[in-house]
């Protein structure tokens, strides 16, 4: 008898593009093919292109959908993963579609999972997590997402919805509002948009600054600008950058203290950077985690770069299959 | 063939008592006995204490120790639990023992845990908890502790010390400096310590209050006296339990967007004041956690009282023997 090979397909999701990929029962990815979400066309199109990608990609590699053993889905916002269904995607007119049933055509076991989750299982697996047991993943970019990994898998919570991170306050007399609407919260001080607003803020003042040379409005200070000229020696970005790492340092020693990790990816646009902060974030890691806990941690950048989310959403349903 | 029946041993190492029960497989306890630790009289004189009311309690039921199958051990301080070393006692001269050994004359199997994390298992399995899956035991009375419960047990992470959630900063710019040398932490500006405190800074002001005709000397003011003057309708104490009530539900509602919990019991010496606090905390929590995440939790105080170490042992012992 013949036994046709397996695999799986991952499908990141994002607000502008669809990222699918078909990989190997270890992970490997054999194809890839990436579209446009068009999202403002409504969820007809986006759903029917969901579906596009996955048959283009096992087309590329000469596969049937019969030997798919399952699809992972990595989608920007909650999901309810039992029931499959989309609560809230801010870029996408998603919410509240049942996601599975909307790709039954496709046959095959669909695994969703929040996009932060999945690029956890996927640094776990597949990057810079792959000796963890219990990690955390940061990603920190426009905000700041986590997943949390506990015995190598992910922790879902109540309503799965367990690792809003960037929503814990750290300063709560902050005038900063959150776009959830709290003050103080994690990623209203600590995300590569505070760093951006704390840079324009310290131009603003008129001091000298290599940063008004860097662009020709002050609409373009953004997180690589702000490294451009702290790499340079720039004194006002070397400020903003110092602010902005100790924030990352407080939230990160409070998940160190609750969580007692052996790991911590950073990822996300700032893991970029990393080099720039990481004194800064680890003098007040240590001056406010206990020692003991800081000492059981390892804090590492992300590997995985853009790949991060399909080879998330491929972990998740190796992981959902038993795979992993 | 004569079966005989089985039971469990639960100790609470405390720093002035030792409670120890004997209980069923069903966790019902048949008989306790209670001494002082006498910790001033060093290590043996402890741990032979712990062997006597190990020894008296089951006498005191008529049973054997070969009929004892196991004995959970509430510590209180970090612990190693595969190796059975006390790592630290702040009030016990006990630093790096490996108790197990010391016990080993019992011939029988010893589950050592940190007295937290003991609470949050006594809390699931037989108080406030029992339909909990993902719970967070908070006490909250010298210092806030914690013991994190995911899917039904309890979450250690990488070194025994998860649930440091009282050394979570809250207020980072904060001159209140907490005894882990940190400023800020939740338990420096949230446990009964810092509303004593707190109210004493007030009562200093030389403002009108009911606190002055309650106590003869202002050390005297403690939790129960702000609890008793707020009932009395004293604004000054009434300030004070917004304050750490403000304070209680910032961490909480930290607790709540990283862990999206289904429960959350608030044990320690506070939660017999929690409803004097519950109103401005959960204002605090609906203002700063997410909205979803809120409907998910059911917040409520704890159920065992003073029995909530030991039965803590006995659920440690249960639960490492599988038996829960």
């Amino acid at each position: 008898m013949f036994l046709q090979k397996e695999y799986v397909v991952g499908v990141d999701l994002g607000g502008t593009k669809i990222l699918t990929a078909v990989a190997d029962l270890q992970g490997n990815i054999l194809a890839r093919v990436r579209k446009d979400t068009e999202a403002d066309k409504g969820k007809e199109v986006v759903i029917q292109k969901i579906k596009d990608t996955v048959y283009e990609v096992i087309e590329e590699v000469g596969i049937k959908l019969s030997q798919v053993k399952g699809i992972g889905l990595g989608v920007p916002g909650p999901v309810d993963i039992k029931k499959g269904i989309i609560k809230h995607t801010p870029n996408l007119d998603l919410d509240n579609i049942n996601i599975i049933e909307e790709l039954g055509e496709l046959n095959t076991p669909i695994f969703l999972e929040n996009d932060a989750n999945a690029a956890a299982l996927g640094e776990k697996w597949f990057g810079a997590g792959k000796e963890a047991e219990n990690m955390v993943y940061m990603t920190v970019s426009t905000g700041i997402g986590g997943g949390i990994i506990i015995n190598k898998e992910i922790f879902h919570g109540a309503g799965d919805a367990a690792g809003e991170i960037g929503h814990m306050t750290i300063l709560p007399d902050s005038e900063i509002q959150c776009g959830c609407g709290n003050y103080g919260c994690w990623e209203a001080i600590a995300s590569g948009t505070a760093l951006s607003k704390l840079a324009r803020k310290a131009v603003e003042t008129g001091q000298d600054t290599l940063m008004n040379e860097l662009v020709s409005d002050l609409s373009e200070i953004n997180g690589a600008v702000v490294a451009k000229a702290t790499k340079e020696g720039d004194i006002l970005a070397r400020e903003a950058m110092d602010k902005v790492a100790e924030y990352l340092g407080i939230g990160m020693a409070n998940l160190i203290n609750i969580f007692n990790p052996d790991t911590i990816v950073i990822g996300g646009g700032v893991s970029q950077s990393w080099e720039l902060m990481e004194e800064k974030a680890n003098l007040t890691i240590k001056a406010r985690a206990m020692d003991s806990l800081v000492d059981d941690v390892n804090i590492i950048t992300a590997q995985l770069g853009s790949d991060v989310g399909v080879l998330g959403a491929i972990a998740t349903a190796l992981a959902e299959l038993d795979l992993l």
